[in-house]
């Protein structure tokens, strides 16, 4: 696949970047994910010291042998963290990824104004490698009210690599970000199949004489 | 159909269980709900005395002789509870369920930081063993604030047994909950099938001459 | 079209009410609204005095020469109100509407917990009996805190008439309103279709060279 | 295309407004964003000394050689503004636009009751003409709670002409501003085409053996 090795250089005004190349890697990363065709459509801030890209990965389905679905795979919320190595300019090379899980976007999102959220993940815990690289995303209100600070810290023993990204907020881009993961959440839980699909087939089908919602709490 | 009685096990990581033998389960009890293929999505959390999955059932619809739809039975939001019986194990067997209503689901989604709410249910209400099972669900919030307990009480008079289980969801699991409720409750009432289904048909159609507001609100 | 004038009677419990003839009895109302098939799921609420029925109306379309469509009429949130005459039973006849526009359903959706909310429509506004009746609805809040009264008036002066409805609403009951009407609120307005709708066949379509956001500000 | 010159004139109740000159104007302004059907149902306040009308703008796609779809150009929340050259007449040649981002309707939806915003804007920002044209939109509330004052100030140095528009909104108005904004904001993210769309061929592909959230989150 598409390798990308240049460096991302933008305009200062982040609403304007057409940001091809950043999202062009995203969606490298992205190939083993599922082999469907994709959407990308990232939120990004672009500061000082690193950018920050959020983008919900919606969950992938099987089919039950009943004929029935069921999630396989829950989405998430992904971050992806870039530091900065110029005047607007963003190593793509070193990014780092932090995937939300629905619990955690349900802390972010119900974050008040004075509170603060850190969450750790270690990305080999289940292989012989476990314990080595710890991943921790740091959320803190700024002083002066409004914005906050997002933070990312990747301690890795392996290749001995201590890294840190710090992305300054405004009260309107965490804004954006609550608002936006408050829609995506019910959507990487896989509930908007769940409600949306109400099949054509069961209009007008055969009510059963007795069902009612006793039935429903007293199934055994 | 499928009968389940194996215990299941599960990683101490609930967001990477595939939780296939507990949906396995769920999808039996529901297979009496409706005969349309289903999509199984529950939000499940698993603590030390027992599992809580949460999971909204869509409402059904009838064909009117007017060609007209007609929610024939509103959508419940169902919560179904396991007992611990060993380290990260649950006993499906053991399971109870309580549906909550569209007005329950609207309680439990206002509840403030400090507000609790306890909600009771007869399954046996219409029949002859009324007053026989009594479940009562309930929810407060944590002394230190942030998360909440969720218990619910079943004691059956009839087969002389009294079932409690107690889940503490931690502040982002609750804000999942009521998020995720929030979500679901317009379609569990449903009024996605209201509002999402403007019909092609309606585009062009002429328009009444006089049709004013007034007319709606004075109909007879 | 169908005429009912039977009494309504329903069980206590308002959430296995299936209310066919109450809804049957809104279709009769409304048939006049649009010709396409429609969908009934009024959140209905049953008490004492009165019964409160509420229910989206979405917007009707209108196609321009150009292709483009355009709102033709909005949407409105129709508020049904039923006197009580007897232990749960309902006069259908003597039914009052109360059709709540975009602003309104906006004022209602932001009522603190402490704020009332009264709306004044004169349903004969334009007409030459303007001035002759009036409706007022009034939510308050109730005292003990969490609940609200919501009571609709009607003066008719030529009917020489004077009614009132008073439905109490639990904590949960509102919260379902404002959820629901949060959730109808950009349906009503129409702006479902705004954004919903990105056709297949702007994916694809060459861009603009210099299309840029100035342009877009600076348009004439 | 079309050119209007006229005045517009309209009821009182601008609820019952139908704007057809005001909306076919919007639509001239639009034409050159995209080819395809539009869909106009903004949300328009028609006030003592200026009329402001409020509509999403979606993103635009393109596709890559990939097969994938990425977002084109960000959608935007489109405010539009009229002065009042009369009673109840506004004139739609004097018209100015702000177009909000996606972050400044994040900063718009988090305004507490006593917060104010403002947000500057150079439309020619990247011409030679940039720094004449200077355009501020202030969001105030109003002395006696509720409500808030939007206010446009476009001063134009290349004209020498120096506007101001000054809309009041009610509580129940800006209700419906930041409600709509709220549903909108991921429509204008094009997140809305991001989870909505499901595939069907993702249903039952086989699951790729050792896909683990590590592999994600490590995937340099």
């Amino acid at each position: 696949m598409m390798k990308l090795s240049r460096l991302l250089q933008q305009s200062r005004d982040a609403s304007r970047l057409h940001a091809l190349t950043f999202q062009a890697g995203i969606s490298t990363a992205r190939q083993d994910l599922t082999a469907n065709e994709r959407i990308y459509a990232p939120y990004c801030v672009f500061k000082g010291k690193a950018a920050l890209s959020v983008e919900p990965v919606p969950p992938t389905f099987t089919k039950l042998n009943s004929g029935n679905v069921r999630v396989e795979r829950r989405g998430i919320m992904m971050l992806t963290f870039m530091p900065a190595i110029g005047e607007r300019k963003y190593d793509y090379e070193k990014r780092q990824h932090f995937a939300l899980s629905a619990t955690e976007v349900g802390s972010l999102i119900s974050l008040g104004p004075k509170d603060s959220s850190e969450f750790f993940h270690d990305p080999s815990m289940l292989s012989s490698n476990a314990g080595q690289v710890r991943k921790s995303l740091s959320i803190k209100p700024q002083a002066d009210g409004g914005g906050y600070f997002v933070s990312l810290s990747v301690v890795n023993n392996i290749l001995r690599t201590n890294e840190r990204f710090n992305v300054p907020l405004t009260a309107g881009e965490f804004a954006v970000l609550k608002t936006a993961c408050s829609f995506a959440l019910p959507h990487i839980m896989g509930w908007d199949r769940l409600t949306a699909k109400l099949p054509k087939e069961s209009v007008g089908s055969p009510s059963k004489a007795n069902r009612q919602e006793p039935d429903l709490e007293w199934a055994k």
